[in-house]
């Protein structure tokens, strides 16, 4: 399926029919967030995949009772780091290091900006990270448009008690968005066959020539 | 190219040749930009693209001198709302009522929603607007190596004077992050032949079965 087909087809599904997404699908889905890019190549986040029915049952009240949190066949869970520090820059230069054979001072060029970062706010580079995890969304969403399978990114969720049933904090993480993958259950969704709305190209686009 | 091919191609072009991205394939990676997916579909942003030289000389000295500014085919500049108004709401909501032949009454259960953001602050909103962009910018990404177009993503500029430059304020916009299309000059590129480096799947993902 080309890109554009893919991306005309997919649409933020509120019904999902429960059937589960084959597991070479789903190889590929979280391959391609993987290879999401992220400012100075961080990653700043953790994904989190949940397929424990249990589990989800407990998230669905914690996310407006949304249907598609029980329906799909997964929920991805984006957590951000819930700060830079010095840890997690010292693992990352590490293991440039290691993969590439070289020495970590010669990385002192990628090190020394990354650190300047430690002189924001903690709050600051949360949300710095938080738009890093939205290039990994968007990577997500059009895997798994490519692959037949349907997606809703969801941001409407309470993060504090999603963290705390998952123990984030612990982990230096704090949940900032959603995506369920499964499959559109076509009777019961009322947006399926609703015509995709985006502004138009003169409005959405300024081209200087 | 496959998804997964194509993305493992990719990386952030440092240096590139200058040489012109075919019209065919910009449609193709506007398109899937313009197909993003956004929090209520609001598609709070405007894409610039910046193909003009003298303007993209002057942008170069804002982005910290760097090279791929004036050797890219096109510059994107994605830029954020800088708050959600009641304008920008009705302008939305008239814009689905007319594509889907409704009312505008039959849309409060989405309009409501939206105006519940009014009561944020501005930067709160356009903060939440900016993370939106990242998901048009993942989608931009991924298009374009699909297309094997180079690209890069880029945040090393001066936000204030490239909102200055570009007359962005009187348009109730603030440059976000920046993304280079073109193609590599792979001699001159040191990064192009450097290991790719993602944190290892077990520290990246989080399996709930």
């Amino acid at each position: 399926m080309s890109i554009i087909t893919a991306l005309n087809w997919r649409y933020a599904a509120k019904r999902m029919n429960g059937t589960k997404v084959p597991k070479a699908k789903m190889d590929v889905i979280m391959e391609a967030m993987s290879l999401a890019p992220s400012s100075f190549g961080l990653q700043p986040y953790s994904i989190l995949i949940i397929e424990n029915e249990a589990l989800l049952r407990r998230i669905k009240p914690i996310a407006n009772m949304q249907p598609q949190i029980t329906e799909a066949s997964s929920l991805i869970v984006f957590a951000t780091w819930d700060k830079i520090t010095q840890e997690r820059i010292n693992a990352y230069i590490t293991q440039i290091a290691k993969e590439r054979n070289i020495s970590e001072d010669s990385l002192l060029s990628l090190r020394n900006p990354i650190e300047a970062q430690l002189n924001n706010s903690d709050e600051d580079n949360f949300i710095w990270n938080s738009k890093q995890v939205y290039i990994a969304l968007g990577f997500g969403l059009v895997a798994a448009a490519e692959e037949g399978v349907d997606s809703t990114p969801m941001e409407g969720f309470n993060k504090e008690q999603l963290d705390e049933l998952l123990f984030l904090k612990d982990k230096g993480l704090r949940s900032t968005v959603l995506m369920a993958l499964g499959y559109r259950d076509t009777p019961n969704d009322y947006l399926v066959n609703l015509k995709k709305i985006r502004r138009v190209n003169d409005k959405l686009f300024a081209i200087y020539q």
